[in-house]
Protein backbone atom coordinates (compact mmCIF):
# COMPACT_ATOMS: atom_id res chain seq x y z
CA UNK A 1 0.00 0.00 0.00
CA UNK A 2 1.34 3.40 -0.83
CA UNK A 3 1.42 5.90 2.40
CA UNK A 4 -0.14 9.43 1.92
CA UNK A 5 2.96 11.02 1.59
CA UNK A 6 3.55 8.86 -1.16
CA UNK A 7 0.22 9.30 -2.66
CA UNK A 8 0.52 13.07 -2.72
CA UNK A 9 3.88 13.24 -4.00
CA UNK A 10 2.41 11.28 -7.26
CA UNK A 11 -0.63 13.84 -7.14
CA UNK A 12 2.10 16.61 -7.36
CA UNK A 13 3.89 14.94 -10.03
CA UNK A 14 0.76 15.27 -11.76
CA UNK A 15 -0.06 18.32 -11.44
CA UNK A 16 4.09 19.89 -12.12
CA UNK A 17 2.97 17.18 -15.72
CA UNK A 18 -0.02 19.34 -16.30
CA UNK A 19 1.70 22.53 -16.75
CA UNK A 20 3.77 21.07 -19.59
CA UNK A 21 0.90 19.71 -21.02
CA UNK A 22 -1.23 22.93 -21.19
CA UNK A 23 1.79 24.61 -22.64
CA UNK A 24 1.84 22.02 -24.85
CA UNK A 25 -1.67 22.22 -25.76
CA UNK A 26 -1.82 26.42 -25.06
CA UNK A 27 -4.77 25.44 -22.80
CA UNK A 28 -4.97 28.43 -20.37
CA UNK A 29 -7.70 26.78 -18.09
CA UNK A 30 -6.39 23.70 -17.78
CA UNK A 31 -3.44 25.82 -16.40
CA UNK A 32 -5.32 28.06 -14.10
CA UNK A 33 -6.61 24.79 -12.70
CA UNK A 34 -2.86 24.27 -11.25
CA UNK A 35 -3.06 27.50 -9.08
CA UNK A 36 -4.16 28.94 -6.33
CA UNK A 37 -6.28 32.12 -6.43
CA UNK A 38 -3.66 34.22 -4.32
CA UNK A 39 -0.74 32.42 -6.22
CA UNK A 40 2.77 34.81 -5.53
CA UNK A 41 4.73 34.04 -8.68
CA UNK A 42 8.28 35.47 -9.12
CA UNK A 43 9.12 34.65 -12.99
CA UNK A 44 11.68 34.91 -15.21
CA UNK A 45 10.39 38.15 -16.64
CA UNK A 46 9.92 41.48 -15.34
CA UNK A 47 8.16 42.58 -12.53
CA UNK A 48 9.49 41.14 -9.52
CA UNK A 49 6.22 39.24 -8.65
CA UNK A 50 2.71 38.29 -10.48
CA UNK A 51 -0.07 38.16 -7.39
CA UNK A 52 -3.24 36.26 -8.33
CA UNK A 53 -3.90 33.64 -10.76
CA UNK A 54 -4.96 36.47 -13.28
CA UNK A 55 -1.77 37.87 -13.54
CA UNK A 56 -0.02 34.57 -13.30
CA UNK A 57 -2.31 33.55 -16.55
CA UNK A 58 -1.49 36.80 -18.24
CA UNK A 59 2.41 35.46 -18.54
CA UNK A 60 1.36 31.99 -19.93
CA UNK A 61 -1.33 34.07 -22.98
CA UNK A 62 2.32 36.21 -23.37
CA UNK A 63 4.31 33.06 -23.91
CA UNK A 64 1.79 31.85 -25.97
CA UNK A 65 1.77 35.11 -28.06
CA UNK A 66 5.32 34.88 -28.66
CA UNK A 67 5.64 31.47 -29.63
CA UNK A 68 3.40 29.63 -32.59
CA UNK A 69 4.37 26.21 -31.46
CA UNK A 70 6.28 25.50 -27.57
CA UNK A 71 6.93 22.64 -25.45
CA UNK A 72 8.42 22.93 -21.95
CA UNK A 73 10.62 19.71 -20.82
CA UNK A 74 11.34 19.42 -16.76
CA UNK A 75 14.56 17.41 -15.50
CA UNK A 76 15.75 16.26 -12.42
CA UNK A 77 12.45 17.29 -10.61
CA UNK A 78 12.48 16.43 -6.76
CA UNK A 79 9.37 16.60 -4.93
CA UNK A 80 9.39 17.21 -0.85
CA UNK A 81 5.89 16.57 1.16
CA UNK A 82 4.72 17.29 4.32
CA UNK A 83 1.11 16.93 5.68
CA UNK A 84 -0.85 19.58 3.29
CA UNK A 85 1.82 21.40 1.93
CA UNK A 86 4.79 20.37 -0.05
CA UNK A 87 7.53 22.02 -2.61
CA UNK A 88 9.27 21.06 -5.85
CA UNK A 89 12.31 22.33 -7.85
CA UNK A 90 13.58 21.22 -10.75
CA UNK A 91 15.27 22.71 -14.37
CA UNK A 92 12.58 23.60 -17.04
CA UNK A 93 13.14 24.76 -20.69
CA UNK A 94 10.70 26.37 -23.11
CA UNK A 95 11.57 25.84 -26.52
CA UNK A 96 9.68 26.09 -29.90
CA UNK A 97 9.02 27.96 -33.09
CA UNK A 98 8.20 31.44 -33.12
CA UNK A 99 5.66 33.12 -34.48
CA UNK A 100 8.18 34.56 -37.63
CA UNK A 101 8.72 30.77 -37.75
CA UNK A 102 12.36 31.01 -36.06
CA UNK A 103 12.71 27.63 -34.46
CA UNK A 104 14.63 28.53 -30.75
CA UNK A 105 15.78 25.92 -28.67
CA UNK A 106 15.31 28.13 -25.55
CA UNK A 107 17.26 28.31 -22.21
CA UNK A 108 17.29 25.91 -19.01
CA UNK A 109 15.63 27.81 -16.24
CA UNK A 110 15.08 26.84 -12.36
CA UNK A 111 12.26 26.30 -10.75
CA UNK A 112 10.75 26.00 -7.69
CA UNK A 113 6.58 25.07 -7.25
CA UNK A 114 5.40 25.07 -4.19
CA UNK A 115 2.05 24.00 -3.12
CA UNK A 116 -0.40 24.09 -0.64
CA UNK A 117 -3.15 21.15 -0.66
CA UNK A 118 -6.67 22.87 -0.49
CA UNK A 119 -9.89 21.19 -0.89
CA UNK A 120 -8.22 17.94 -1.61
CA UNK A 121 -6.29 19.09 -4.60
CA UNK A 122 -2.75 20.78 -4.94
CA UNK A 123 -2.07 23.71 -6.32
CA UNK A 124 0.95 26.15 -6.49
CA UNK A 125 0.51 28.87 -4.05
CA UNK A 126 4.20 30.52 -4.79
CA UNK A 127 6.44 29.70 -7.32
CA UNK A 128 10.38 31.32 -8.39
CA UNK A 129 11.83 30.66 -11.85
CA UNK A 130 14.98 32.16 -13.23
CA UNK A 131 18.39 32.14 -15.23
CA UNK A 132 21.46 33.10 -12.92
CA UNK A 133 22.87 36.58 -13.11
CA UNK A 134 26.35 37.48 -14.02
CA UNK A 135 26.95 40.59 -11.40
CA UNK A 136 30.03 41.78 -13.62
CA UNK A 137 28.31 41.31 -17.07
CA UNK A 138 25.01 42.66 -15.77
CA UNK A 139 23.54 39.54 -18.36
CA UNK A 140 21.23 36.76 -17.43
CA UNK A 141 23.20 33.53 -18.21
CA UNK A 142 21.05 31.50 -20.85
CA UNK A 143 23.70 28.73 -21.98
CA UNK A 144 23.71 26.42 -18.99
CA UNK A 145 22.92 22.74 -19.52
CA UNK A 146 21.72 21.72 -16.10
CA UNK B 1 -1.70 28.69 23.58
CA UNK B 2 0.12 28.75 19.88
CA UNK B 3 -0.75 26.26 17.98
CA UNK B 4 2.12 23.71 16.93
CA UNK B 5 1.74 25.88 13.44
CA UNK B 6 1.94 28.97 15.10
CA UNK B 7 4.94 27.59 16.80
CA UNK B 8 7.27 26.01 14.17
CA UNK B 9 6.36 29.52 11.67
CA UNK B 10 8.18 31.59 14.30
CA UNK B 11 10.89 29.32 14.44
CA UNK B 12 11.28 29.21 10.53
CA UNK B 13 10.86 33.36 11.01
CA UNK B 14 13.84 33.20 13.51
CA UNK B 15 15.84 30.80 10.95
CA UNK B 16 15.28 33.38 8.20
CA UNK B 17 16.98 36.04 11.13
CA UNK B 18 19.84 34.22 11.34
CA UNK B 19 20.98 34.23 8.14
CA UNK B 20 20.42 38.17 7.93
CA UNK B 21 22.14 37.96 11.18
CA UNK B 22 24.91 35.75 9.93
CA UNK B 23 25.26 38.11 6.50
CA UNK B 24 25.90 41.22 9.08
CA UNK B 25 28.04 39.78 11.46
CA UNK B 26 29.70 37.53 8.60
CA UNK B 27 29.54 34.32 10.37
CA UNK B 28 29.67 31.17 8.19
CA UNK B 29 29.53 28.84 10.95
CA UNK B 30 26.00 30.39 11.85
CA UNK B 31 25.06 30.30 8.32
CA UNK B 32 25.83 26.37 8.04
CA UNK B 33 23.48 25.87 10.82
CA UNK B 34 20.76 26.88 9.26
CA UNK B 35 21.06 25.03 5.47
CA UNK B 36 20.77 20.93 5.36
CA UNK B 37 24.02 18.97 4.31
CA UNK B 38 22.67 18.34 0.97
CA UNK B 39 21.00 21.67 0.21
CA UNK B 40 19.68 21.96 -3.54
CA UNK B 41 20.19 26.01 -3.77
CA UNK B 42 19.26 27.44 -6.96
CA UNK B 43 21.19 30.69 -6.18
CA UNK B 44 21.63 34.93 -7.64
CA UNK B 45 25.08 34.05 -9.66
CA UNK B 46 25.64 31.03 -11.79
CA UNK B 47 25.97 28.10 -11.63
CA UNK B 48 22.51 26.86 -12.12
CA UNK B 49 22.52 24.84 -8.44
CA UNK B 50 25.00 24.47 -5.78
CA UNK B 51 24.67 21.25 -4.37
CA UNK B 52 25.66 20.35 -0.93
CA UNK B 53 26.22 22.92 2.14
CA UNK B 54 29.95 22.92 1.47
CA UNK B 55 29.08 24.58 -2.03
CA UNK B 56 26.18 27.31 -0.31
CA UNK B 57 29.25 28.02 1.86
CA UNK B 58 32.05 29.17 -0.49
CA UNK B 59 28.94 31.28 -2.15
CA UNK B 60 28.54 32.72 0.86
CA UNK B 61 32.00 33.33 1.37
CA UNK B 62 32.62 34.86 -1.43
CA UNK B 63 30.14 37.74 -1.16
CA UNK B 64 32.07 38.48 2.32
CA UNK B 65 35.39 38.80 0.49
CA UNK B 66 32.93 41.37 -1.86
CA UNK B 67 31.94 43.11 0.75
CA UNK B 68 33.54 44.73 3.26
CA UNK B 69 30.59 45.83 5.25
CA UNK B 70 27.57 44.00 4.24
CA UNK B 71 23.94 43.99 5.45
CA UNK B 72 20.91 41.74 4.24
CA UNK B 73 17.55 43.19 4.50
CA UNK B 74 14.46 41.31 4.72
CA UNK B 75 10.70 42.42 3.45
CA UNK B 76 7.26 40.82 2.56
CA UNK B 77 8.30 37.74 4.15
CA UNK B 78 5.82 34.95 4.05
CA UNK B 79 5.76 31.37 5.72
CA UNK B 80 3.65 28.61 5.07
CA UNK B 81 3.94 25.53 7.25
CA UNK B 82 2.18 21.76 6.94
CA UNK B 83 3.58 19.27 9.16
CA UNK B 84 7.39 18.84 8.98
CA UNK B 85 8.11 20.78 5.62
CA UNK B 86 7.36 24.65 4.80
CA UNK B 87 8.21 27.54 2.85
CA UNK B 88 8.70 31.13 2.95
CA UNK B 89 9.10 34.02 0.58
CA UNK B 90 10.30 37.30 0.68
CA UNK B 91 12.06 39.88 -1.00
CA UNK B 92 15.61 40.27 -0.17
CA UNK B 93 18.42 42.91 -0.86
CA UNK B 94 22.66 42.83 0.11
CA UNK B 95 24.22 46.19 0.57
CA UNK B 96 27.18 47.17 2.05
CA UNK B 97 30.63 48.77 1.32
CA UNK B 98 32.95 47.11 -0.91
CA UNK B 99 36.65 46.18 -0.52
CA UNK B 100 37.88 49.34 -2.13
CA UNK B 101 35.31 51.28 0.01
CA UNK B 102 32.43 52.40 -2.89
CA UNK B 103 29.05 52.32 -0.83
CA UNK B 104 26.30 49.84 -2.29
CA UNK B 105 22.69 50.20 -2.45
CA UNK B 106 22.43 46.79 -3.94
CA UNK B 107 19.53 45.24 -5.90
CA UNK B 108 16.00 43.35 -4.82
CA UNK B 109 16.22 39.93 -5.13
CA UNK B 110 13.02 37.34 -5.20
CA UNK B 111 13.78 34.45 -2.47
CA UNK B 112 12.09 31.53 -1.94
CA UNK B 113 13.10 29.11 1.26
CA UNK B 114 12.17 25.27 1.46
CA UNK B 115 12.61 23.70 4.60
CA UNK B 116 12.06 20.29 6.51
CA UNK B 117 11.98 19.89 10.09
CA UNK B 118 15.28 17.22 10.68
CA UNK B 119 15.49 16.30 14.47
CA UNK B 120 13.67 18.80 15.70
CA UNK B 121 15.21 21.53 13.74
CA UNK B 122 14.03 23.93 10.77
CA UNK B 123 16.98 23.12 8.00
CA UNK B 124 16.76 24.92 4.45
CA UNK B 125 16.75 22.10 2.08
CA UNK B 126 16.60 23.97 -0.96
CA UNK B 127 16.33 27.79 -2.10
CA UNK B 128 16.30 29.82 -5.02
CA UNK B 129 17.21 33.93 -5.26
CA UNK B 130 16.97 35.49 -8.71
CA UNK B 131 16.70 39.05 -10.19
CA UNK B 132 14.40 39.07 -12.92
CA UNK B 133 15.30 38.72 -16.59
CA UNK B 134 14.60 40.75 -19.69
CA UNK B 135 14.78 38.52 -22.54
CA UNK B 136 15.10 41.52 -25.13
CA UNK B 137 18.05 43.12 -23.65
CA UNK B 138 19.46 39.78 -22.09
CA UNK B 139 19.98 41.54 -19.11
CA UNK B 140 19.17 41.06 -15.44
CA UNK B 141 16.65 43.59 -14.23
CA UNK B 142 18.70 45.58 -10.87
CA UNK B 143 16.48 48.80 -9.91
CA UNK B 144 12.82 46.75 -9.05
CA UNK B 145 11.93 47.99 -5.52
CA UNK B 146 9.63 45.51 -3.94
Amino acid sequence: MPTQRTADEAEIRQQINKIAEGIRVKDLDALERIYATDVVSFDVEPPLQHVGVAAKMKNWANVFTFFKDVAYEIRDLDVTVGGDVAFAHCFARLSGTLGNGTATSGMWVRGTFCFRKIDGVWLIVHDQASVPFDVQSGKGVTDLQP
